[in-house]
């Protein structure tokens, strides 16, 4: 495995790999959600890129960019384990200069996660634009987890013609149907008890609905009732486009809820 | 010659060229300022692309985009004499969607020739993104004469890492030093001869500039001196990056003019 730190040495690397390339982007920390990703990249190319970067440019001002946390000894270590072929891990100057050309997502880009992260959405697109021209993969990974980030970064892909078969990933769940993720740490045990309400009131939804049920309001309803004790952020159902409906085509259709549990916010989505 | 139409048809062409890969954008109505790029591209590439797409997104509301000429069958006659290979001419419902992610230039496409444009360059921008996807060029010509338009592509190129290698091509002119514009037409012999007062000012700048005057201010006074008889709308002088400066550095200097002659708004610049 090979650690690269500037443009220069992974356009160089780049410019000699001629077979199928998967590239998995993160910002470190790494997780067995992203180890799931990883693995899978790993299995379906030839060669495998995972980059490790810490992206300022989607954190609002106010957001702590300093207080996410870096653990890159472990992460280079696990990338090792997963047989990574080359782990891109740029400074902060190498990535940006002082004033760019900017992406700007969509007005979608501002309803759900946007809705509290204005221009969150065109940091996330700015940085994955970048390290797709830099890796050039013929195939990347992103968790259905987030989302919304993955629906905009394939119309992204769509828009500007990029040419990448961009792999959406199931999430990742505990045993119990928990999602993955690197906040349930935080939860106390009555609340960790708790949270599975999240992925049973999703379960619930995508059974009524493979019963027949097309209404978004009664689907609503229901998860709302089965989640009635938690602190919910947001209940939504959208299409593919991520565009608000009301009546459910299956196929086209994806569940999203969030929910606090004190400090901590637990998302969770189900993709019909 | 081949005319390709759609996207896929340019996806399959471009996925089997290995050489080295010319690509001139253009929006039609092809002249000789045109020609000249096409023939550099020509001699410095194994396969060349030249696309004629009028692109709305450049267009602000208000600007009449259907008055734009259209000579599709006399470019593409133009394009065969110059031995292009790959003539792509996509319709507008192929190159865009409804809601798309957009690419924002930076504040100094507001300035110059953003100033009466707003967003105007920020449809370039998108347009060639667009089209360097596509086409992926080893090499891509670009006229000095649109200077902030060569210069915010440049800049969109290195922002977004893109593995292309932008030529700047030299303005084209009349033996008697007017360059060449498919706007020249509409002057009549004695705006004609006036115009000749541009460029001539501009090589007075130049001639100054190497006898050792480093001063933008006293440059400018003379450019106006020389050009005092016509309808100025600016002269700007900037370094490569356009940025205002106040100091003359030979080699990073851009001295750029705009003169009026009835409705016929004539630029001109040279690159010191």
């Amino acid at each position: 495995m090979q650690v690269l730190k500037t443009i220069e040495e992974l356009q160089e690397v780049r410019k000699n790999l001629t077979s199928s390339v998967g590239f998995v982007p993160t910002m470190g920390a790494l997780h067995n959600g992203h180890i799931s990703l990883i693995k899978q990249a790993r299995n379906e190319n030839d060669v495998l890129i995972v980059s490790i970067f810490v992206n300022p440019t989607q954190f609002l001002p106010g957001e702590d960019l300093d207080a996410y946390p870096r653990k890159d000894e472990a992460d280079k270590k696990i990338c090792q384990m997963c047989k990574v072929d080359y782990v891109f891990m740029p400074e902060i100057s190498t990535m940006y200069t002082k004033e760019e050309v900017l992406v700007k997502a969509p007005n979608k880009s501002y309803i759900l996660e946007g809705k509290t992260r204005p221009g969150h959405f065109d940091g996330v697109l700015q940085v994955v634009l970048k390290l797709f021209n830099l890796t050039q993969p013929t195939n990347a990974y992103f968790g259905k987890k987030d989302a919304q980030q993955l629906t905009l970064i394939q119309q992204m892909v769509r828009n500007f013609f990029l040419p990448i078969n961009i792999v959406p990933c199931d999430i990742v769940r505990e045993e119990d149907g928990l999602a993955l993720s690197s906040r349930n740490i935080y939860l106390n045990p009555t609340q960790r008890q708790d949270a599975l309400l999240i992925s049973k009131s999703l379960y619930m939804a995508g059974s009524v609905i493979s019963k027949g049920e097309r209404s978004v309001k009664v689907v609503k309803d229901k998860i709302y009732e089965v989640m009635q004790t938690l602190d919910i952020e947001y209940v939504a159902i959208v299409d593919r486009e991520f565009n608000e409906i009301e009546i459910i085509e299956p196929k086209n259709t994806i569940i999203l809820v969030v929910a606090r549990f004190g400090n901590t916010r637990l998302l969770d989505n189900i993709w019909l």
